[in-house]
C-alpha cells in the first residue's frame, strides 16, 4: 500500500495542497516524537481529510472562536489529538507552536487527548471512544433547535454544520450506535461524520474484531453513506463532503479507507497507533514525504499563508453574519432579545417566579412529582431549558408540557403515543431519547457545549451507571447540565435490586466537579432546582419515587437552608445538642420521627438535613461547625452505601446505611426491613448516646 | 389490531395449544394483578412465542436444571418476568404456584425482574435493558468453546442453543449493539434471539424514537434475520425457529411483530407496558380470551399435563446424554477428567505452582506486567481461564500466550495482526472484544453463568465506567469473574485526565459484593491473583501502568499478608507505633520512603499496605485492631478520591488523596505535582504528629 516516493497528499493533489498536507503530517509527527508519547498513526493517515475539511468547508473565524454560527468540529478519535493541534495552529487559532512543542506536558494546551478549551477551537473533550460521536449529535440537535426557533425568512441566523472524525473504535462503542440510531431518527442532515476506516485498532487488525458492514449498518439507521477508497484522494474527499452537505434529510457518514501511519515504515500496523516511532523510522518517514531530514516543527512560508487563508475567509463570513444579526435585530427585536439572552447563557429576570411553594402535607408528594411541577414552572420562562428522558417520562415526570416533541418536522403529530403537547419539530424542547442512556449523556454534553441551551437529562438513578462515562466528561468539562435522577433508593420497591441504587450516591460523591442534591421534600426540591439552574458544573438531582411528606416549614427551618448544602432542620433545645441526626432525602422523615421521639424524652437533639455534601463543603468552616459541632453523638441516615459518612459522624458515630443490594417488595416493606425506620434510627441514637 | 373474540393463541393454533397459551397469559396477568405491580403487556404479547420455544425446541430437564447441556434461555426483556415465571411453573421447574401468587414480594422467587437463581431455571438476572442480550452472547461463546474442546467424533457432549427474548429497548441499548456486532464477527450460529417488536416502549410509540431498520442493521452485523408478521402465528414462529437452528454460520434474529397487551383494552398502548390493569380491564381481557371471569392462577388439567410433557421429554434426553457422557469417559478418560474438573468449577491440584516469585528490585516492574506473567503461569494449568481485553492487550498484558485467538474456525490465522500465538478457533482462550467494554462486561457474565469457565475481562481502569452496569450485575449475582484493570491512577501520565481514574476505587468500594485488590508490587500481584482465582464473587485487580519497585521481602513483611486484605509491611519499633501510614498500590512506595525517613528520625512508625478494604473488613476485629490500633496518628495515601478513608485514619488523621481530575504530563510529574511524593507524605505525617 505504501508507495515509496509518492509523498505529499497523494497524486491527485496540487503542489501547495500536497505540501500543506505534508506539513500537517510532519507537525503531528514532531509533536509525538518530541513528547516521546502519543499516537502518530491517525494524523499520518487522515491529514488529507482534515486538510480538505478545514480549508474548503469548515466555517470558522480564528479571531473569534466563539462565533455562534461557526461549524463545530469534533475529533471523536481523540487519540489523534496531534492532528487537531496541528490544524488549529496552522489555521490561526490560539495554538502557538510552543504548545505543539509542549505536547502532553504539564498545563500545556496540547494534552494527550483534546480537552475542551473555550476559545482555542477545541470544542469538546474526547479520548474515551464514542463520546465525541454522541456529543456531535448533541451539537447538531442544538443547531437544529436554535435554527427552528430563531431563523426567519432572509435571516438564516443559525446555519452551521457539525463535523467529526471518528475511528474504528468509535464505531464499535455502544454509545456511538445509540447516538447514530437517534441521529437517523431525527434526520439531522447537518451532521457530517468522517469515518477513518484504517482497519487497525490499538491491538489488532479489525479482521479479528470488526467485520461487520458498518456502511450498511448506518444505512439501516437512516444515514446517507458514502465511501472514499483512498484517504489520499483529496478530490474524492472534497466531492463526498460536498454531497454530504447537500443531503436534505439524513446525517452523513463518509467512510474513508485510510492507512494508519501512512508513509511510515509501520504503516498499516498497530505499532503506528499509540507509540512514537524510532528515530530511524522517523527519518524514513521524512524521506518518504521528501521532508528535510532535520526539520522540526517546520512550516514552509507558502503553507503558512495558504492555511491562514481559510481562517481569513471565515472572518469575512463572520463579518457578514454580524451584519445579518444587526439587521435581524431591527426587524425582529423581540427575537433578538431572546437570542442575546440565550446565547449569553443568562436567565431572564423573574425566571423562578412561578416555582410553586408546597403547603405542609403529611401525605405529601414524591419529589419526582414535585420536580415535574417545578420544572414546568421554570420551563415557561426559560426557553433555554431543553431535554428529555431515556424513555421514562411518565415515571421521571420530566415532560415540559406545551413545549412539544423534538422531532423532524412534518413526520408526525401529537397523536403519536408519548408525544408531548406543543409543537412537533425541532423547535420543541422535549427530546425522546429512547432507551439510550449513554447517548443521552453524550448528547446532553453536546447540547451544553453548543451554547444557547441549558440541557437536562432524566432517567432512574440506577441507570446513571449506563451514562456514567458521559457524565464524567461533563464533570471534567464543568458543563452546565442538569441530571434528573428519580427512583433514588430501595424505596422504589417492587422493581427490585436491578433497579435499586445502593452505591450511586457515594460513587458520584467521589467524582470531582459533580454536585449531587437529594432533597427531602417538595420545597427542598424547589430550592434544588433553583440552585441547579444557576450553578456552574453538572448538577444531579436525586428524587424519590415514593411520596414524601411536605415538611411544615413553620415548625421546621425553611427549605432555603438547602442553598448551603446542609442545615439545621430542627433543634429540640437552644443549648448545644447532645445528639445530632443527619439525614438526606426520604430518610429525613423517619429521622425526624426518631428525633421527635428522642426530643420528647428530653434528649437535646438536633436534626440536620444534608441534601448536598458538595455544597455544604463549600461553606465556610464556621458554618459547618455551627451545623455539625464537635461534641455531640452523631447518627447519619441514608438509604445507600455508608462509604464516606464517617467524615460527618466521626469515629464513634452510627451510620445507618445499606451495605447490601436491595430487594423486590413493596417499597415501604423494603425500607423497613433494611433498617430505614424510625425505630432503628431511634435505637441507633440511643446506642450512641449510651456509649458516651 | 385487536380482534375481539379471536382469543387464544391465534387462529392457526390447535385447541390445546391455544388453551396453553391462554393459560400462560392469564397466569402472568394474575401475578401482576395480585401484586398490583408489574408489566402485563409483554407476556400478553409474547406468550405464543414462549409457548412454541419451550414446548417444541428448548432442551431442559426440570428435575435437573443444572444439566450442563441444557439450552440456555435469557429473558433479556426482564420486565416481562411474569411470562418467565409462568413458563417455569408450567414446565415443572421449582417454581410453585405460591411463588407466582407472591410475585414481587419480599424474598419470593418471583421478584419484579428475574434474579439469577441456580436450579430454578432462571439463568441470569435481567432488567437493565441490553444486559441479557450480551449475557446470552457470552453463554453461546462458552458453548462454542467447550464444544470445541470436548466434543469428539460421535460425542457431541456440548451441543446446545442459547435463546433470548429481547425487546425494543434491548435493541436500542448500546451494549446490545456491541454484543450483536461481536456475535456476528464470531459467527455464533447457535445463538437464536427473538425480538419482541411491539412498537411500544415504556413511554412512547417507537415512531418517536426508533425508526431504524433493525433487521437490516443485524444483517450488517452478519446475522441471519427473519420476520414473523403476527406474534399469534405459532406455526410461523415454529418455522422461523426451525430455520434459525439450521443456520450454520450466523446468529439468528427472529423479529416478531407483536402487540403489547394483546387482547386487553390497553393493547398497543404504553399503558400496557408497566402498570397493572384496572379490574374492568382485566375482566374485559378475560372475556376476550374466553377465560372464566373469576379464575385466578388457574391451570386447566389438560394444559398442566401438556406443558409438563416438554420437561419430561427433556428428562429423557438428559438420560441419553448421561449415557453418552459415561461412554465418553470410557473412550476419552483424560478429557472426561478435565470435563469433571472444569464443570465442577474446581482448580487442578498445583494450579498455582508456576506463579513466579519476583526478586527484590529497586527499579521493578509494573504490576500490569507482573500480572501478565502471573496469568500466563496460571493459564498453563487452568484450562477454565478464558478472557480478553477491549482492544488493549498490548497495554493490559493479558494475552494468554499459546492459547490462541477465540475466532470462528477457518477464518484466519495467527498472522493476522493482534492474533495470539496458539490455536485459531473456538478452542482458543483469548477473546478479542474490540473496543466494546460494555459488551465485554455482559459477555463475561455469560461466560461465568454458563458453567465450566473462569472468565476475566481486561481494560484500563478508567473504562470500568463503560462496563459498570454489567459489573453491577456480576456483583448482584456474585459471579466468579476477574477484572484486570490496568493504568490505575494519574500515574499513567500523558494520556491525561480522560484516561486517569480518580473516583473509581471509591465508586467500587461502595458496590456490594465487589472485591477490589490494588497490589503494591509484583509479589502482591501474585498473591492477588491467587486470591482472585479462589474467591466467590467478582474481583477487580487494579494494576499500575508504571514500573514499581519489587519490595525486599526479607526486609519487609511477606506479600502473603495480602490474603488478609491489609497487613503491617514494616514497624520501626517493637512498641505501639505513634504514627501509622496506610497506603495502597503504587503509593506504598513513596509512603515507604517517608516512613523510612521518619523512622530514621526516631519516630515510632508503622507502614501498612492495604490492598483490599473488602478482604480486610472480613478479618476479625482483633486482627484489624492489631494492624490499625487505636492511639497512633494516621496518614493514608492513595492516588484517588479520599472518600471513605476517614474510616481508617479517624477524625484527626490526614488523607493524602486526589480531589480533582488528573492531567496530561509524564506520570512521575503528575504524581508529584498532585501530592503523591515522599516529601508531601512526610510533611502530612509530621503535621498529624505535631497536632497530638
Amino acid at each position: 500500500m505504501r508507495e515509496a516516493g509518492a509523498g505529499g497528499g497523494g497524486s491527485q493533489s496540487d503542489g501547495l495542497e500536497s505540501l500543506s498536507i505534508t506539513t500537517i503530517r510532519m507537525l503531528a509527527l514532531d509533536a509525538v516524537q518530541k513528547a516521546n508519547s502519543g499516537h502518530p498513526g491517525m494524523p499520518l493517515g487522515m491529514a488529507p481529510a482534515a486538510y480538505v475539511l478545514w480549508t474548503r468547508f469548515l466555517k470558522f473565524s480564528p479571531e473569534n472562536p466563539f462565533w455562534p454560527d461557526r461549524d463545530r468540529f469534533v475529533l471523536s478519535a481523540g487519540h489523534g489529538s496531534a492532528l487537531l493541534y496541528a490544524m488549529l495552529h496552522l489555521t490561526g487559532h490560539d495554538m502557538p507552536m510552543d504548545e505543539l512543542r509542549n505536547f502532553r506536558q504539564w498545563e500545556s494546551k496540547t494534552p494527550g487527548h483534546p480537552e475542551y478549551l473555550p476559545g482555542s477551537g477545541i470544542e469538546t473533550t474526547t479520548g474515551p471512544l464514542g463520546q465525541g460521536f454522541a456529543t456531535g449529535v448533541g451539537m447538531a440537535m442544538a443547531e437544529a433547535h436554535l435554527a427552528a426557533i430563531f431563523n426567519r425568512e432572509g435571516y438564516p441566523l443559525v446555519d452551521h454544520f457539525t463535523y467529526a472524525i471518528a475511528s474504528d473504535g468509535d464505531m464499535m462503542e455502544g454509545i456511538a450506535s445509540e447516538a447514530a440510531s437517534l441521529a437517523g431518527d431525527l434526520k439531522l442532515n447537518k451532521l457530517v461524520y468522517i469515518y477513518d476506516s484504517n482497519h487497525i485498532t490499538l491491538s489488532a487488525d479489525t479482521r479479528l474484531t470488526f467485520t461487520e458492514d458498518a456502511g450498511k449498518r448506518f444505512e439501516a439507521y437512516g444515514w446517507h453513506v458514502q465511501k472514499v477508497a483512498d484517504a489520499n484522494d483529496a478530490k474524492a474527499i472534497e466531492a463526498a463532503l460536498a454531497r454530504a452537505r447537500q443531503e436534505a434529510e439524513r446525517p452523513s457518514l463518509i467512510i474513508i479507507r485510510s492507512h494508519i501511519g501512512y508513509g511510515s515504515p509501520v504503516q498499516d500496523t498497530f505499532k503506528a497507533h499509540g507509540s512514537p516511532m524510532s528515530p530511524e523510522q522517523v527519518k524514513d518517514t521524512r524521506a518518504f514525504y521528501g521532508w528535510p531530514p532535520d526539520a522540526q516543527f517546520y512550516v514552509p512560508g507558502e503553507v503558512r499563508s495558504h492555511m491562514l487563508q481559510a481562517g481569513h475567509a471565515g472572518a469575512v463570513r463572520e463579518d457578514e453574519w454580524n451584519a445579518l444579526l444587526d439587521d435581524y435585530g431591527k426587524e425582529h427585536p423581540e427575537l433578538r432579545k431572546r437570542w442575546d439572552l440565550m446565547m449569553g447563557g443568562r436567565l431572564p429576570d423573574g425566571w423562578d417566579r412561578d416555582i410553586p411553594f408546597f403547603a405542609a402535607d403529611g401525605n405529601g408528594i414524591a419529589t419526582r412529582k414535585a420536580g415535574g411541577r417545578i420544572m414546568n414552572a421554570i420551563s415557561e420562562r426559560v426557553p433555554a431549558l431543553i431535554g428529555g428522558s431515556a424513555d421514562l417520562d411518565p415515571s421521571t415526570n420530566t415532560a415540559l408540557v406545551g413545549r412539544g416533541s423534538f422531532q423532524p418536522p412534518r413526520t408526525g403529530d401529537e397523536s403519536v403515543q408519548g408525544a408531548v403537547p406543543g409543537p412537533w419539530g425541532y423547535e420543541a424542547a422535549n427530546i425522546a431519547y429512547g432507551v439510550r442512556e449513554h447517548a443521552m449523556g453524550g448528547i446532553t454534553n453536546g447540547l451544553a457545549l453548543h451554547g444557547g441551551l441549558l440541557p437536562f437529562a432524566a432517567t432512574f438513578f440506577i441507570f446513571s451507571d449506563y451514562m456514567r462515562p458521559a457524565m464524567r466528561l461533563a464533570a471534567l468539562m464543568n458543563l452546565r447540565v442538569i441530571y434528573v435522577f428519580t427512583h433514588d433508593s430501595v424505596g422504589l420497591g417492587q422493581d427490585g435490586p436491578t433497579h435499586e441504587p445502593v452505591e450511586h450516591l457515594a460513587s458520584f460523591r467521589a467524582m470531582p466537579n459533580m454536585t449531587l442534591i437529594r432533597p427531602a421534600d417538595a420545597n427542598e426540591t424547589a430550592e434544588a432546582w433553583r440552585l441547579a439552574m444557576t450553578r456552574e458544573g453538572p448538577v444531579a438531582l436525586i428524587l424519590s419515587r415514593q411520596d414524601l411528606p411536605v415538611l411544615d416549614r413553620e415548625r421546621y427551618a425553611p427549605a432555603s437552608g438547602l442553598r448551603r448544602g446542609g442545615y439545621i432542620l430542627s433543634d429540640s433545645s437552644p443549648e448545644l445538642p447532645e445528639l445530632v441526626i443527619i439525614a438526606t432525602g426520604s430518610e429525613v422523615h423517619p429521622a425526624l420521627a426518631a428525633y421527635e421521639q428522642l426530643a420528647g424524652e428530653g434528649v437535646k437533639a438536633r436534626l440536620v438535613s444534608l441534601p448536598s455534601w458538595e455544597i455544604f463543603e463549600e461553606q465556610g468552616a464556621e458554618y459547618r461547625r455551627q451545623v455539625l459541632p464537635a461534641g455531640p453523638a452523631y447518627v447519619s441516615v441514608e438509604a445507600g452505601a455508608g462509604l464516606g459518612w464517617r467524615r460527618y459522624v466521626g469515629t464513634d458515630g452510627a451510620i445507618v446505611s445499606l451495605e447490601r443490594f436491595g430487594a423486590s417488595a413493596p417499597g415501604e416493606d423494603v425500607l423497613k426491613r433494611l433498617g430505614f425506620s424510625k425505630d432503628i434510627i431511634y435505637q441507633k441514637a440511643t446506642e450512641v448516646l449510651d456509649k458516651r
